[in-house]
This record gives structure tokens, C-alpha cells and sequence, in this order.
């Protein structure tokens, strides 16, 4: 294998240059501000957790997760959610915490190298988990803090999707039993969003042709509140029809937030079936044809670590939202403050006061002889675009002068 | 090997509570606010390099670097300073970027896992890089910008020891030229202050008198500017010398800067030889045996990125900081908002109103037989000592009844 070249980063990471990282933070600081306010308190758990706790436990398939090995023969993983070790902390440092928990993170989390179609090796999440909660309450804040969360990062349009995993899984116990390969494919088909297949599928099966247009008729489950009451309709399966009464339930809590016109019950929506145990949901920014946030409710999770658990949650993909968001941060703008060695004491405590007035400010030592030259510089370009070129930087304020005032 | 278990994380990373997230987060904040108001810009970089670029033009030695193999044979490190990846970013990213160039980061590096010791294998650090600026200005900067976030990070007391790597590789070559292994043991006392085993080296050196009393009269160059005098009468070494005016120098800025209270010549003081290049400084904090900043001129690190250029800096350990700040960070003080389901939308909109005023607000649907006898209890102790307990949680404020105002 040949060496890397020395300006070479590993593949699918990123460096984020000033301009970015001012954009990101200021989301990262708005979206945490709001989780706050909603009452939720922020946790942070190591980049690297155990494979054989976290790591089986994590949402992430198998080969997605970043493994490797140290030095005792231990395989570690690098996090790839924050879901599964907030649930080992509230199992374990938080275990005498009284139910509900909310907490907040704000992290970055990983994947395996994906040579192949520049997926992102490393990426930020911020989200919550609300945990030992279990009813629509919990999942409908949960949803309305999505909301808001999404709002606070200033993502323009927005709509979110809901579903429920016990849906599809009661209408497939009722009209394919025992027939797992088939309801795999269909689940394919769904997850693809590929629907022409998943109505292919459904005519090849040898099953009685009212349980074939139940199935094909779960496509137009898509919409508000009436889709519920079709939905019901549409299933005689128990468990298929508790789910859709859970999800009524969430909706006319969001009805009270009065925020149904975010939201559309989607009950084609399929999330991972191993993890999520309830209502799940994503949310699509008109621009982007991929989610900006997904959640739901995993009721299974925390008894792998030791406390059993009904729990609801999302994550933001904070970094997708970069692309998404206004691009409203400002350069910085700083003061130059120029002085003569003669003149640094004063100097320094000019820059002190602009700083202690929240100005930035950036100090140079200069020539005498230049000085005059750099004043008139200066002078024009303010006049003019309110700034001036200094180094190939540019400046909002000149200060070179003292007892003189500040030139703006 | 035997299976970690369930709550169990790898040695040497820490779980952060909401308490001491609420810390490192305002002191975060703090130090790259005041590092802003200096002209540095934040840039962020990944938490993995290439060992062959980034790990091996590192500070870290060798077997601390925390390695691992990725799916084609590539050594990767999870980064373990962030002044090489800097240094790669504007090699590349920033090549066109004119010089001098201020960059801030804030981020968690790591060390191979130290079983023993109770090492941290992850921390956090904030700090800049002042890329291309060879001047007594740049490191007196750096040294001014490293006291004031102490300062901004809520730090007591604490003092920084300044040194130089010249002065001492010029020393050295003036009485102990070519005596490679008596050299390095002589660093290595210095390097664990080791004064006692320091003077027995020089007494079993043959070599002239004058040379060993020269090389023990370095334990007394400590103190204020008068030591540089004391130095350039010490030595004749050229290298040690100009070593000894550049310090003098720096000092004279940071008078400029009226610092000179916070600063001291610490000629002994010896850091990583085979990194820096010039100055190098710590900070100590009063309650602390180690340091809680460091850093120093490292003019060879850019030319491993294809861009020669001087360079200095300083990363504060952020992750130390937190234990010896004041511990100010409130408890969340959030209010509580209960209703019956025929409230909710009435609730939820007042819980609306107070989180846009800034409030942390809990919502909590409740059965109507329990909201009278909550309120009563609420009152007592809201008027007793301001907060009142709700499901094992403190809150600050009840609002049970709409439209009769909030009780506080």
C-alpha cells in the first residue's frame, strides 16, 4: 500500500474552514438553547464506547460500525449514534434518576469507511432521548421539539413523517403468516420508497386477493388525520390497529401544539424494524431529498443496559443542515490596531478596551514610514465599503493614532 | 478475553453529567469568545488522520499515539494534539491564505489507552495557532492570549513559565559538545525537575570545572527579566544568546501588555526538544501540580505540510480547567406546566409563551384529582425555598391554571 500524501485526510472526513464552523455553531447553539428550554439537560459520553455493549446495541448495522481493535485484543467501536450510550449512562451513572429522563446531546458520530459513493465517515447529531415514558404525550413532545428544533436552526420548509413500525408488522401477522421472505421483500420495497416493485411483489403472491388489496392499499396511506381512520378500516389485525390508535393519539397531541400542518401520517414509512419498537418519524427539508432528522420511540433498548425502559427520541443531522440554512454568518470584522514599538503599551490597552467591548481586534507592529501611507489607505476604504485591505485580510476599523481616536 | 460488561465503557473515557456540561460548555464558550476578540478564527478538523501525515508530525510520541488499521491496511490515528492537523489545513485548505494566519480550535484529542495510571485516553483542549510570524510580537500574543483565557475561563491564579529551547541545546553544546547521552540525561531531570539528580550528572562529568559550574548556575535562572541579564552573562554560546534576546524581547511586549505579574523566566524549564523551536511556555494553576496550558514557537511543522513557515501557539487543557473553576453552573430551574387533556392545547401554548422568553419549561399531562393537592404542595414550597420537587425533580415555577396567571 502506498502512503498517504502529507495534505491527505482519511476518506469520507472533512475539515471545516472558519466560515463553516461559525455556521455550524451558531446552530449547534440555537438547537441546544431550544432542547434547554424544553427541559432538556445536556450529557456528553466518549468517541469510543465497547463494541460488545454499545456497539451491539446501537441502531447502526454490523458492518457500518467503525470497529477496531486496541491494544488487549478488545474491539471498540467509534460511536455511531448517541442513542445507545445515553442509554448505558441512564442504566448505569444514572440509574437512580427518577423517570421521566430528558437529556440532550450535541456529538459526532461515525461510520466504517465507505470507500465507495462519498458517504461521510464522521458527521455531528443533535438530539434528545426522552426515557421512561410511554405514552403519546412523550412521543408528540418529542415530535414538536423536532419542530422547533428544526426551526431554532433556521431550516426554511420543512415536513415531517410519521409512522408506526406495529402497523406493518400487524397488516404483514395478518395477511402474509410464516411468510417471512416475502414480507422481507415488501419491506425492501418500502424502505426503497420503490412502489411499482412493491405492487410487482404483491401480484406474484398466491394469497387470497383481498388480503393482495389490503396490502396494495396501505400505498395511499398517506396524509392528516384521516388516515387514521382509514387505516383502522383497512386492518382487522390487533396489533395493526393499537398502533394506529397510539398514532391518533400522538396526532391530537400535536393538534394541541398546533402544529399538524408539519406533520403527515405516512404509514408506508419503515425505519430499522430491529430497533424502533413504536411511532417513528423523519423529516425532509424541501431542499433535499434526504432526511435532516429521524427519531422514534425504542422501548427495548434500555433493558440491555440493565434497566428496562420505554424510551422516544430524534437526532438531527446537523451537518446536512449546513446545507440547508441561510448562510447568515458574518466575517469577523475585526479592528487593526497599528503601532510603532514606541507606542505598544498604549497600543495594547486601546486593543484592550475595543476587546472588552466585544470588538475583535488584531494588533500589527509596523514601520513608522508606513503608517501614513496605510491611514490614507485605510481612510479611502472605509469611506468607501466600509472596510480596507490590510495583509490580505480585511478590516472594518483602523485604530493607528493614539490620544487620536479610532478611525472609522 | 472475557466480554466487558453492559455499562462498562473503555479505560480512560469519561461520561460528562448535565452539571459538568453546564461547566465545560460556559468555559468553552468563553475562551473562543475571548480568542475571537483576538482575531482567531474557529476551524474545525476530524477526530481521525492518517498516521503517515498528521500522527507522525504530531507532538505525541510514538507508542501514545492512539492507532488503529482501517479496512485497507492504513494506519489511522484518532487525533492527538490539534496543531498538526491545523498545520495540514493550511498547507492545503488555507495554501493561498496570506500570512500571518489566526486560528482557534475547541476540540477532544486522545492518547493510546494507558491501562495503568488512570492516564485520561480522551480530553479536551481550546487553543490557537499564529501561523507565519516569525516576531517577539507573535509569541508575546500568544503568551497575553493564553492569560486572558485563563482569565475568560474563570481560572483563580495561576502563573505561565517561559523558556526557550535554544538557550539550553546552546548550553549544552557549548560544555557537553558531542556528549550526546550525558546531554539527555541531564534533559531528563530537568523534565521531572529532578534538581538533585540534575547536580549529580554534573558531578560525575569530567569535564572542566568552569563548563560544570555553568551548567548548575542554570538552576537559579528563574525569576523575572532580570534573569535575561543574568543568562547572557552565563553563556557565550551564539545560539544561546540570541535565544536569551529573543526572550528579552518577548518579555518587553508582554510589559507592554502589563502582563509582567502573571509571567516568569523559567530557563530550565524544557519541553518537547524535537517539536519546538523556540520559546515554549506553561501555565500553572495554584490548587494544580500540572499544567493547565502549554505551548511555544514550532517553526519546522509547517514545511511537513509543504508550506515552511514559523509558527507559534498554545492549547489550554480544557478537561483540567474544569476542576479548578467555580463551580457556578445552576440547575436548570425549570418550570413545571401540568394540565388534564382537556387543557393541553391551553397548556401547551402558555408553556410556548414562557420558553420565548428564555425559560426552561416541563410539561406533564396529570389526573384531575391530583392537581389540587400538587398545587398546595407547590405553594409551600415555592414560598419555603423557591423550588419544589415533582417526580424526584426540582422546579422553579408551577402553572396549573390557565388564564389565573402562574404561581411562583
Amino acid at each position: 500500500m502506498t502512503k498517504p500524501k502529507v495534505f491527505e485526510k482519511p476518506t469520507g472526513v472533512k475539515d471545516y474552514l472558519p466560515h463553516a464552523v461559525a455556521k455550524l455553531r451558531r446552530i449547534e447553539r440555537d438547537v441546544l438553547e431550544c432542547m434547554r428550554q424544553w427541559g432538556y439537560e445536556q450529557i456528553m459520553t466518549p468517541t469510543i464506547e465497547y463494541y460488545d455493549t454499545v456497539g451491539v446495541a446501537s441502531a447502526t448495522s454490523d458492518q457500518k460500525l467503525f470497529k477496531l481493535l486496541n491494544q488487549r485484543g478488545t474491539t471498540i467501536v467509534l460511536r455511531s449514534d448517541m442513542t445507545a450510550p445515553i442509554a448505558r449512562v441512564v442504566g448505569s451513572l444514572l440509574k437512580d434518576e427518577p423517570f421521566p429522563i430528558r437529556l440532550s446531546y450535541h456529538g459526532n458520530v461515525f461510520r466504517a469507511f465507505e470507500e465507495e459513493g462519498g458517504r461521510e465517515a464522521e458527521f455531528y447529531q443533535t438530539g434528545v432521548e426522552l426515557v421512561g415514558d410511554a405514552s403519546p404525550e412523550a412521543d408528540a413532545e418529542v415530535i414538536a421539539l423536532a419542530i422547533a428544533s428544526l426551526q431554532a436552526a433556521g431550516v426554511p420548509s420543512f415536513k415531517i413523517a410519521m409512522g408506526h413500525v406495529g402497523f406493518l408488522n400487524g397488516l404483514f401477522q395478518e395477511t402474509l403468516p410464516g411468510l417471512e421472505s416475502e414480507q422481507e421483500a415488501l419491506k425492501a420495497c418500502l424502505l426503497q420508497r420503490d412502489h411499482v416493485g412493491y405492487r410487482d411483489v404483491i401480484r406474484k403472491l398466491s394469497i387470497d386477493p383481498a388480503w393482495q388489496r389490503e396490502l396494495e392499499d396501505i400505498l395511499r396511506l398517506r396524509g392528516g388525520q384521516e388516515v387514521c381512520a382509514q387505516a383502522l378500516e383497512l386492518s382487522g389485525n390487533a396489533g395493526a390497529r393499537a398502533a394506529i390508535r397510539h398514532l391518533c393519539e400522538v396526532w391530537d397531541v400535536l393538534e394541541a401544539y398546533g402544529l399538524q400542518e408539519h406533520v403527515l401520517i405516512d404509514l408506508t414509512m419503515i425505519g430499522d424494524f430491529s430497533y424502533y419498537t413504536g411511532m417513528t418519524f423523519e423529516g425532509y427539508a424541501s431542499q433535499l431529498g434526504f432526511p435532516v432528522v429521524s427519531g422514534g420511540r425504542y422501548d427495548n433498548l434500555l433493558a440491555q443496559f440493565g434497566r428496562p425502559a420505554a424510551a422516544t427520541g430524534f437526532g438531527l443531522k446537523t451537518t446536512r443542515i449546513l446545507d440547508v440554512v441561510e448562510d447568515e454568518a458574518e466575517a469577523m470584522g475585526a479592528a487593526l490596531v497599528v503601532y510603532e514599538s514606541s507606542e505598544r503599551a498604549a497600543a495594547m490597552a486601546a486593543a484592550a478596551d475595543m476587546r472588552a467591548q466585544g470588538r475583535a481586534v488584531v494588533t500589527a507592529l509596523v514601520a513608522a514610514e508606513d503608517k501614513g501611507q496605510l491611514q490614507s489607505r485605510a481612510q479611502a476604504g472605509l469611506i468607501e465599503d466600509g472596510s480596507f485591505i490590510y495583509n490580505g485580510r480585511e478590516y472594518k476599523a483602523l485604530n493607528a493614532f493614539f490620544g487620536k481616536g479610532e478611525q472609522e
